[in-house]
């Protein structure tokens, strides 16, 4: 931050800035992961999240791609609204006992996060075409895809959790 | 937060904790968002977030009212989700000097608000349902969708400022 200027002058410099912002925060998920997958007992989740670990690491290749289509070394900057995302994910999981439950806590920490990566890389890819580089725009808009699966997929692994529920209810004792 | 015992035993209990942290948050964002209307230059931004201070203020309420149909009295925890998200708003904000680009960073702050809001109320209204509270569930769904309208209510104003700018570019000076 500059004491006397400000830093963020033009649509480039908030486009480098978010990007620096969104490559901190999948750094940050791609470490965070493996300990949310230690805690989850729902198969279908466990392998969930690891294919998404997978994802994300490709995610930070891609931005490590898109930083030298820009001519620009691959830097972060830190991002307050992830480290407040997954510091409130890791004290929820916490603080619950019962597997599932805490499965559903991990799901909604999950969703959570992908959210939060929606709407940067959302933001990123219109910034990108507004300044004309449909390039960048695109390789953003193929993990902008994996993201809204990855949030789908959370939302029907917990809907399948809740009917797996009821039927073990349902069922004679 | 239990010293030696787990303070989130039950699905009720993660409803009620989760619930607790968007009533945080939608009070914090409710206090937030006139200086965020006060920095804004473009007319449709600064009508768009003001009638969304308005619907944040009707969902404080709401969720007032959900607290009540659960007999339990209205309470937050702290959110570290929304402070990092509004803390990473501020900063970004103080840092751009251009009018227009100010605006781009104004809206896409208040989309990552949105989103994080929409998931929350989507993991609430599941655990509603599958606690069996249809009451509930509907009467969150209602702020859900005014979520949803808000977050495509901001695309739309991104795209029209970006037009109005190259209208005004292709303009003779």
């Amino acid at each position: 931050m500059g004491l006397f200027t400000k830093d963020i002058q033009s649509m480039d410099d908030l486009f480098m800035h978010t990007l620096q912002d969104i490559y901190y925060a999948e750094n940050k998920i791609a470490k965070s992961l493996p300990d949310m997958i230690s805690k989850v007992s729902n198969p279908e989740l466990k392998q969930g999240l690891q294919s998404h670990l997978q994802e994300t690491k490709q995610h930070v290749s891609r931005l490590e791609q898109v930083f030298k289509m820009l001519n620009v070394k691959a830097s972060s900057v830190t991002c307050p609204a992830i480290d407040g995302i997954l510091e409130e994910a890791d004290e929820v999981s916490g603080e619950v006992a019962d597997k599932n439950v805490l499965d559903a806590a991990i799901i909604a920490s999950g969703q959570a996060v992908e959210h939060y990566e929606i709407t940067r890389y959302g933001s990123l890819i219109a910034w990108a075409k507004e300044m004309g580089r449909k390039d960048v725009a695109d390789l953003l808009a193929s993990t902008l895809e994996e993201e809204k699966a990855a949030d789908k997929k959370l939302t029907m692994v917990a809907e399948s959790r809740v009917n797996k529920l009821a039927e073990g209810k349902s069922r004679p004792m």
